[in-house]
C-alpha cells in the first residue's frame, strides 16, 4: 500500500514530480554562503569583481571616502542650493547646539564645538546627501545622566568634562567598529515600535528637564524619572521665578506657532528654521535692555572665543570611570547611530538613492573618533535638523560643510553676543523640538495595527518615564525580543480545508467555505520546528488529532485515516523538531492512522534525509503539494477499503 | 489594467477564489485565544467541562494526586511487578545516594535521606508510571560548587548543609511556581543538543572530581574546570596511594564489565542494577577484613541510625545567604527538571500513556520542598535509576514506594554496615554511572544532521569542562537562543521556478528543473517579516531584482515587469514589516515594475488590511497561488503589450 500505484494508475491529477533533495553542497560552500548573507546581504564587493587593481584601489578610497567620488561632479548650481540649506541648518544648530550641551550638563560652548568638526569628517564620509550632523537631545540627556551618576557635573566639571569625550570617543569606536565588522543589524533589532515609544518617553523627560529653565530654579533633581521631577518642582515652589515663567511660555508659544505655520505651509519651512534664532536673538537683546540676568532670568554668560582645542589628551582611560565612559559610549551610540541611520535612509528612499548602513556606521563612528579629540561630544544626524536640511534644498553633503564653516565664524567672532542669552529662551527650544518627537499619531497606528508592537511602544515609554533611559530601552527591546522566541515557541497550526472546485488547500479559519476532506485531516505549521517548539508542537498535533476524532464521532462521520502536515511554511527545523517528528509518526501509528508530508522546503528535506526520517516514512508518503497528497490518500482510501462509498469521493479529482 | 480583466476573461484557468480576510475577531477574543495556546496547549481543564460539582471535585483532587485515581483499581499482580523494581532500584539507590551527597560535600547519610521522603511525595502526586526519584549527580555537583563559593564545606559544614537545604527549597518552589504558572515551556529551551552536550561535560567534570577519590588525595581544589583540576592532581603526585588507585580500578572495571553485559543481554539488566550494591559490600568486605583503612584508603565511616530528621526550622533566610540559596535553587531546579521531565516523557512515550509536564513540575516541586523540610537534598528523576525502574518492569509508582521503604529499612538498621565502606568505590559506581552519560553517538548524529546543533553541544560542552556548569549552560542556551534569532532576523529567500506541466512554482535550488517565466521574477520569503529582518528583506529584495536584471540583460531576454513576492511562508508581519512592504512597494513602482503578492495568511492579511497596504497595492493584485497570480501577469504581460510574442508565452495555460 503506497501511492505508487496511485501515481501510475489513471485515477488522479498527475504531475509526476516528487519532492527533491536540494543538490548536496560542501558544509564550506553552504556555510560560505550562509555567512555572506549574515554579514554581506547588500554585496557590497559587486563592483569590485572583475576590474583591474588601480581601478580597485581608486574605488576602495571612493567607498571610505565618497567625497571623491561626487566631488568632481560638483557644480555651481549644486553649491548654491548647498550654501543656501547649509546657512538655515546653522541658524538652527547654534541655538540648538548649545542647548542640547546645557542639557548633558555640558559647557555651552561644547553644542559649538559639535557642530563644527563633525560635519566636516561626515561630508567627506557619509554617503548621504541629506543629513545635517550635530547632537541630539536623547543622547545628551543621556550622558548627563549616566556620566551623573559616577561624577557630578557641578562637583568636578573637569573630570566629567574628560568624561563625556572619553564616552564619545568609545560611542565612535563601538560605532565605527558595529560597521567594520558588518554587525550595522544589530540597530534592526530596535524595531520602529521602540523608537517610537522610546522617542516619546526621551522627549517628556527632556521637557520635564526644562521645567529647571522655565521656572528659574537654581536646585534639580539628577534623577530623569517623571516621580523624581515631579517632587524636585512641587517641594520648591516658593523658589518659582515667574519672570522667567512669563518670558520662557511667551518664547514656546512663538517657537510652536511658527511650527505650526510652517507645517501647513512646506514652503516657508524656513521660518520655524530661523525661530530659534530669532528668540535666541530677540531674548538676548531683551534681557540685555532691561538687565533681566538680574531679576532671576539666568544667562548662559562668558562664552571662550576661538575653535576647538584638542581634546586627545582628556580622555580619560583608568578605572573606575573607564567601565562608566565605555557603558556610556555604547549605549549612547547605539541610540545616535539608529537615529542617524533611520534618518539617513528615509531621505535617501525619499530621493531614491542608496545608503550603505554599514558604511554609515564606519562615517558617524568615525566623525565621533575624530570629535573626541576636538572637545566634541556625541554627535549623529538629528530628525530635526536634517528635515530642515532636506527643505531647504541640500543636494550633496556640502551643506555640512557650510553649516561648519558658519559655525566656525562664530566661534572666532561671535560668541560675546551669547553673553545675555536667557537659558528660558533655550528650554524653549527644547521643548518646541521635543514636542515634535512625541508622534501620537504614530501609536494610535500601532494600536490598530498590530497590539504587540503597541505593547513594545508603552513598554519603551513607561520605562522611560517612570524608570529611566536605559530601562524604558531594556524594556522595548526585550519584548520584542520575546515576541520573536514567541513567535517561534508558540507556531500558529491550522487545519486545511479543500476550496471548492480546485486542488488548493487552505485554513479554513480565513477560508470559511473551505471544507474538511473525509477521513484526512490536514495540518498546517506555520514556523520553523525548532527546539523552542517541538514539545508544544507535539502536543498540539495530538490534541488536532483528538479533536477532530471527537468531532468525527459526534457527527457520525467515516473515521480519520490519514494526517497530513503541510510542511511548506517550516522554514528549518533541528534535531529537536526531528525528534519531534519521529515521535508523532509513532503516535500517529499507534492510533493505526498514517502520516503523511506534503510540501517540506530544501533544508527540512536535506535533514529529514540525513536523519533517515525519509526512509522511516516512505519516500512515496511525501508530497509536493496538500493537493496531490489528498489525492493519493483518497486513491487508497477508496480503492483498497472495501466500506468506503463512490459519493464520499471529493470532486476535486474531476475539477481543475 | 487590472486582473479583473484576466478572471472575468477564458484565457487562463479560473478559481475565482479570493484571497479572504479572516473574518473579524474581537480583540478581547483572540487575545485569549492566544493566552490559552502560550500557557494551556494541552488543554488539561477539558474533562472538568459539563461535569457536576462533585465530580468537578474528585477530578480536581485526582488532577493534583493522580495516586487517587489509580490506587482504586490497583491490584496484586501489580504489586508483584512493582515490588520487585522497587527493591531493584533500592539496591541501586543506597550506594548512588551515599555517592552524589559526597560529590555535592554533604553527609553520605543525606543521599539515603533523600531517597526516603521524595519518593513517597512523588508517588503520590506524580503523573509518571516510570519515574525512580532520587539525586543526581549534575545537580549534586552543581550545589557542591555553587554553594561552595559561598561556604566551604570544611570550614563550616553546618552552615553549609543549612544552605543546602534552602537551596532545594528553593528550587522546589521554583518547580513548583513554573507548573502552577503554566511556564513549564521555560524547560524546552533546553533543547536536545544542549542537554547532550551539557550532560557529557557534566559527566566529564563529575568523573575528573573523582580522581580525588580514585588516587586517594586529602586536599582537592574546589574548582570544577579541567585546567584547576589537573593542576591539582599533578602538583601532588607524591600523595597519590597506589593502593586505593589499584582498588579503584578494579571495582570500576566490574562495573563496566556488568554493564557492557547488561546491555548487551537486556533481561540481565538486574546484573548491572546490583553490581554497584555488590561493589559496596565487597569493597566494605575487603576493608573490615584487610584493616586497608589504615592504610591509605578512606572509607564513610560512622552513618547516623534512624530516619530523616525534620530540617524546617534549618532553613535560612537571611542575607548573604539568601541570594547564594535562590541563585543555585533556580539554576539546580531548571536542571533537575529538564532531566525529570525529559525522562518522564520518554517512558511515558515508550509505554503510549500521557504526561503533563506542568503536573510533573508540580509534583517534582512539592517533593522538593518536602524534602527541604526533612533532611533532603535535592531529588528528581534520574534517567540511570527510571531506566532500571523500567526494565525491572515496574507497573506504577508503586516501585517508588517500595524503594522508599527498603531505604527507610537500611537507615533504622543497615547503617552501621556501611562504616568501613571505601571511598574509592563510591568514586568508580560514579564514574562508571557518568561514563554512560557521554554520548558521542549523540553528537555525531548532531554534526551529520545539523551542524548548528553539533555547535551548540559542543558549546555546551566545553563551556562545562573549561568553564564552569553555569558557563556552559549559558553558553548553549545563548547559542540556541541566537540561532532562532538569526532564523528570523536573517530568512532565507528564494526564487522560484515553474514546475514543467504545472502551475507549481517552487525553489529553484531544489527544484533545478523548474524553470523561470519571462519577465517575472517569483520570490519566496521563508520567515515572519520582523523588525529584525526587515532591512535585510528590503535589501535582499532589492539585489534579486537587481540580479535578476542584469541577468536578463546580459542574456538579451525581454526585461522584467512584474516582482510576485510569494508570502505563504510568512507567519506574521508587524509595524516594521508593513513599512518594509511600503518601501518595496514604492522602489518598484520606480523601477516601472509592479508589486504582486501571492497567498498571504490570515496574520499577515488582517494586518495588510488595517495598515491600508491593500488598498494601495489594489486588492486585485494579491493572488491565492503564485500561478494565479503568474497567470494574471502574462494575461496582462501579452494582452496589453504590442511587444509580446505567442511564443514567449509558458505552457502551463494549457496544462493541468
Amino acid at each position: 500500500m503506497g501511492n505508487a500505484d496511485y501515481v501510475n494508475s489513471s485515477a488522479g491529477v498527475e504531475y509526476g514530480h516528487r519532492v527533491e533533495l536540494p543538490p548536496p553542497q560542501p558544509f564550506i560552500k553552504s556555510l560560505k554562503y550562509s555567512l555572506k548573507e549574515t554579514f554581506f546581504p547588500d554585496d557590497p564587493l559587486k563592483q569590485f569583481k572583475n576590474q583591474p587593481l588601480s581601478r580597485k584601489i581608486v574605488l576602495g578610497l571612493q567607498y571610505f571616502l565618497p567625497i571623491l567620488e561626487w566631488a568632481p561632479r560638483y557644480t555651481f548650481q549644486l553649491l548654491k542650493a548647498d550654501l543656501i540649506a547649509g546657512i538655515t541648518i546653522a541658524s538652527l544648530a547654534i541655538p540648538q547646539g548649545i542647548s542640547y550641551a546645557k542639557l548633558a550638563n555640558l559647557p555651552p560652548i561644547l553644542g559649538l564645538y559639535s557642530s563644527f568638526v563633525p560635519p566636516l569628517v561626515y561630508a567627506m564620509m557619509g554617503s548621504s546627501r541629506d543629513l545635517a550632523v550635530g547632537t541630539v537631545a536623547v543622547a545628551s540627556l543621556l550622558i548627563g545622566s549616566m556620566l551623573g551618576n559616577e561624577v557630578k557635573a557641578s562637583e568636578n566639571p573637569k573630570l566629567y568634562l574628560h568624561l563625556a569625550f572619553t564616552a564619545t570617543f568609545f560611542a565612535g569606536i563601538f560605532q565605527a567598529a558595529l560597521g567594520f565588522l558588518r554587525l550595522g543589524f544589530i540597530v534592526d533589532f530596535l524595531s520602529h515600535a521602540t523608537i517610537v515609544g522610546f522617542m516619546a518617553g526621551a522627549a517628556t523627560v527632556v521637557c520635564l528637564q526644562q521645567l529647571k529653565g522655565i521656572l528659574g530654579l537654581d536646585h534639580f533633581t539628577h534623577a530623569t524619572d517623571l516621580v523624581s521631577v515631579m517632587r524636585s518642582v512641587f517641594s520648591q515652589t516658593h523658589q518659582w521665578r515667574w519672570e522667567s515663567v512669563v518670558l520662557g511660555i511667551c518664547f514656546l508659544f512663538f517657537l510652536l506657532l511658527t511650527r505650526y505655520f510652517s507645517k501647513r505651509r512646506p514652503k516657508f519651512f524656513w521660518i520655524s528654521a530661523l525661530a530659534p534664532l530669532t528668540s535666541v536673538i530677540l531674548g538676548s537683546l531683551l534681557v540685555y535692555l532691561t538687565h533681566a540676568e538680574k531679576h532671576g532670568v539666568q544667562v548662559i554668560g562668558h562664552l571662550k572665543k576661538g575653535i576647538n582645542p584638542p581634546s586627545f589628551a582628556d580622555l580619560v582611560f583608568v578605572s573606575p570611570y573607564l567601565t562608566t565612559a565605555i557603558k556610556t559610549g555604547i549605549i549612547t551610540g547605539v541610540i545616535a547611530l539608529a537615529e542617524g541611520i533611520a534618518v539617513g535612509r528615509s531621505f535617501a528612499m525619499f530621493k531614491s538613492y542608496h545608503i550603505d548602513g554599514n558604511k554609515e556606521m564606519i562615517a558617524i563612528g568615525t566623525m565621533n573618533i575624530v570629535g573626541s579629540c576636538t572637545s566634541c561630544y556625541l554627535t549623529t544626524g538629528p530628525f530635526s535638523r536634517s528635515a530642515v536640511n532636506f527643505n531647504a534644498g541640500c543636494k550633496t553633503a556640502v551643506s555640512n560643510i557650510v553649516m561648519a564653516l558658519a559655525v566656525m565664524v562664530t566661534l572666532l567672532f561671535l560668541t560675546p553676543l551669547f553673553h545675555y542669552t536667557p537659558l528660558v529662551v533655550l528650554s524653549s527650544i527644547i521643548i518646541s523640538a521635543m514636542l515634535g518627537l512625541i508622534d501620537y499619531e504614530a501609536a494610535i497606528h500601532l494600536w490598530n495595527v498590530d497590539k504587540f508592537d503597541f505593547l513594545v511602544c508603552i513598554g519603551a515609554y513607561v520605562g522611560v518615564v517612570f524608570g529611566s533611559v536605559e530601562i524604558g530601552l531594556v524594556i522595548a527591546v526585550a519584548i520584542s525580543l520575546l515576541r520573536v522566541l514567541l513567535f517561534v515557541a508558540r507556531p500558529r497550526t491550522f487545519v486545511l480545508g479543500n476550496l471548492p472546485n480546485s486542488m488548493i488547500y487552505r485554513n479554513v479559519e480565513q477560508y470559511p467555505n473551505a471544507r474538511n476532506v473525509a477521513g484526512i485531516l490536514v495540518l498546517e505549521i506555520d514556523a520553523p520546528i525548532y527546539f523552542a517548539n517541538s514539545n508544544y508542537l507535539r502536543e498540539r498535533i495530538s490534541r488536532w488529532i483528538d479533536e477532530e476524532e471527537d468531532r468525527l464521532k459526534s457527527s457520525g462521520e467515516s473515521s480519520l485515516q490519514y494526517v497530513i502536515l503541510d510542511m511548506g511554511a517550516v522554514g528549518n527545523i533541528d534535531t529537536s523538531g526531528i525528534s519531534m517528528l519521529e515521535e508523532v509518526k509513532k503516535f500517529i501509528d499507534r492510533r493505526g492512522l498514517k502520516l503523511v508530508l506534503a510540501n517540506p522546503g530544501a533544508e527540512v528535506m536535506k535533514k529529514l534525509n540525513k536523519s533517515k526520517y525519509i526512509e522511516k516514512i516512505g519516500q512515496e508518503w511525501i508530497f509536493l503539494t496538500v493537493g496531490e497528497a489528498v489525492g493519493a490518500c483518497n486513491f487508497t482510501l477508496h480503492t483498497y477499503k472495501p466500506n468506503s462509498s463512490k459519493d464520499e469521493q471529493p470532486d476535486e479529482y474531476n475539477q481543475v
